[in-house]
């Protein structure tokens, strides 16, 4: 099948700007969808688990008259695992171990260091007491999501972890049921859409109100996730996923094909472009897809995406490479290269680097270990993938000795006057101790000033 | 002067319905702002330098021609920085050097570690390229805030952070651009508000392009940076400030009082609260603050903010204090008490934690070490003071060994197939090595299956 996949050479004149009119990617606000999100989450805050019923038969098809019905408990979980095959469950547990033990390496410890005059100064690293984790429902339930999500919120001793997850016409997933079981998963609710979003936020009878929502969802969700921002605190907010290849022309060209096909076939935003300074290359590969296509179950996503959105870059060399991977800044960066630790530090930005050509983002997808929740649409120049980070905050600590306040006290009132807060610098001065201030005199009469 | 502050006891029905009532914020998000904003932002984006232009002579009252005017140079921070009091200079100096020295401790290092088939994971830690830090002008300019927002920046290695401050009138404040020279701001640009917001989102021909913008600023900044956010990393939205004094009925009434002062004076909508064990030293502090208020310049603010936003609680003991600390997740808390550590220990939620009779919030707002930027109105439950970690973005590395492919591909493969990903099961198929298969297979048929 033949492919009009975009192909551009940096050395043609004004490759910059077409290139990154391709990258640019504005997440439309719908002020239709804002309405009506605004208006859920509203009746949500007002009536609490009558609302969460109403919506949730309306635009899930159900018939719930209890609120206690939207729950899923413990048992019902082990029981949709007992129903999956013995091989997936093996490998969701593989991989729920595999991403437990890479996010073990991000824990931070509170710390504290005391000065010479006893003042103690440290950081107090704590984790959130309740997080909710939004899974999407129908088709796109992911359970590698449910990991991803929920583990680096274990890792980082989060108490209670609620899951909600819409199940339109009352089907449940069991892969999803069973991935939230083996992540440790505290409660599951059958509610989607922005009235659970709502009923996370702000809690209602039977939902507890959590203090972090994070997953993927659509554009009901994600608008809701920007209302509530500020009651709670919210993950980032994903764009459509991406993938930049950057391969020296060494790599079998049908395995850079199926990697970029890999990206494509989430949905029909989703963006692959391949950078390489060889054009043979380049065009073994667009042959690779071509043919391979014709396999694929999902090839009619496959090709709008790639036609729409995809690309072919060619440059002179794997520096200049390096330069454009760093312009995109792409959420998957695969580095199909000889030497990719080399080439790596060159990299300033990027959610994460796949490195050689036996690690293709697939790998990184379910089970390698790091997160793939990961920065979109350039934002890795700014934030990092999910972490345990996200799952605890710090506390400043300062405890000051009399001495240490005294000191203190005499650099903080001049600049407290400075800008005109008298009761700072006074309740500074307060603590400057009186014979602190009779010794500096009398070292300064000592010294005849 | 008499003070009307509301006074509660946990024992009463009704206690913390009342007091949640008292501490809730909501910030109100005006549609007249939300318009003007958006229009601004479209058209600095579109116009670039004259919309800039433009807008700071109409809302700054100044007469600018060419954007080059808005910049103020390294040197003419030097110059300023000569006009301010020796005194005052020495105060700045010391606070940044104590406020780089605590947040050293904040710096990530990159890691890895490598497995037994030899695959590597790690987290690579980089700094942000370019940081905008925006400082409100008039009398909100507070010196303190370049140093704190400007200096954890420095230490993750920001190579270049760019300023804005707007100039009403073209009256610069030397103080603030002294400040800004000794924390080692690169470029400063005398504009502000919504304008400047979108200056440093968009980039103009002048004025660089950065990729995330911190510090606080009036409901048109806060509008502004929610509206570009994406498109550039923001810090969070501040509400207004508060401290929760938790005293045990032993420190100095008057200390108590200037304590809670310090927070009032800062504008009408801060909160200022005092929970102890003791009515007779609730009485005192309040005794206190009717005669102290007296001598305060700024007693007009302070009056209405304690009236408004602020409260005695009488608790029944210590653990009942920390309780209460814990819901109201305070920015500035301060335990005024014997045995601060172990009572610090109780504390899941607060932004900066002030310990022991001699460390009033004062000293921390200037010159303790810790940041003064931290999570107002409840949201230390799940954010954290602004540090180091802000600047700095991690890049998950992944790099399988083939070995380590082949091995992760057998888990990756069934969990794609689970979620009809073909394409993601067939990227990570390819990496199984074809001798590893053999392998396997010789090994079962030697154990005879």
């Amino acid at each position: 099948m033949k492919l009009n996949i975009r192909e551009f050479t940096t050395q043609s004149e004004g490759f910059l700007a077409e290139f990154e009119a391709l990258l640019a990617w504005d997440s439309v606000s719908d002020v239709t969808v804002q309405e009506s999100v605004a208006n859920i989450v509203t009746q949500v805050r007002k009536k609490g688990d009558q609302a969460v019923i109403e919506f949730t038969n309306r635009f899930d098809r159900r018939d719930v008259s209890a609120a206690s019905e939207l729950e899923i408990s413990r048992e019902e979980m082990a029981a949709a695992k007992l129903r999956v095959s013995d091989e997936l469950v093996a490998s969701l547990e593989a991989a729920a171990k595999r991403v437990n033990d890479y996010h073990e390496h991000q824990k931070q410890p509170s710390w504290q260091y005391q000065e010479s005059n006893g003042t103690i100064l440290g950081q107090k690293v704590t984790p959130l007491d309740r997080v909710g984790v939004y899974v999407p429902g129908g088709k796109a339930a992911y359970p590698s999501s449910v990991l991803m999500n929920v583990m680096p919120a274990k890792v980082a001793g989060v108490s209670e972890i609620i899951m909600v997850v819409p199940t339109p016409d009352g089907v449940v997933n069991d892969i999803v049921l069973a991935a939230a079981y083996i992540a440790g998963v505290d409660r599951v609710f059958t509610i989607g859409g922005a009235q659970a979003v709502a009923a996370l936020a702000y809690g209602t009878e039977t939902i507890p109100k959590v203090d972090k929502i994070v997953g993927p969802g659509n554009i009901f969700v994600a608008t809701a996730k920007r209302m509530v921002f500020g009651a709670v605190g919210i993950d980032m907010i994903a764009g459509p996923s991406e993938i930049l290849v950057v391969c020296d022309g060494k790599t079998n060209s049908d395995w850079i094909a199926m990697d970029l096909f890999s990206q494509a076939e989430h949905d029909e935003d989703a963006q692959s472009i391949l950078i390489s300074p060889d054009l043979d290359f380049i065009k073994a590969v667009k042959a690779s897809m071509e043919r391979l296509i014709e396999t694929q179950s999902r090839n009619a996503i496959i090709q709008v995406s790639l036609e729409n959105r995809g690309a072919f870059v060619h440059v002179k060399d794997m520096d200049e490479a390096m330069d454009i991977a760093n312009i995109v800044a792409a959420e998957h960066l695969e580095l199909s290269v000889d030497e990719p630790e080399k080439w790596a530090q060159k990299i300033r930005h990027a959610g994460a680097i796949f490195m050689g050509r036996h690690t293709p983002e697939a790998l990184g997808d379910y089970c390698a270990g790091p997160n793939h929740v990961l920065p979109t649409s350039g934002t890795a120049r700014f934030s990092s993938p999910l972490g345990v980070y996200d799952f605890q905050k710090r506390s400043s600590l300062i405890n000051c000795s009399p001495q240490g306040a005294s000191d203190l006290a005499k650099i903080a009132s001049p600049l407290a006057r400075g800008e005109s807060l008298e009761a700072h610098a006074m309740s500074a001065e307060y603590r400057i101790l009186a014979d602190a201030v009779s010794a500096e005199k009398s070292a300064q009469e000592a010294k005849g000033e």
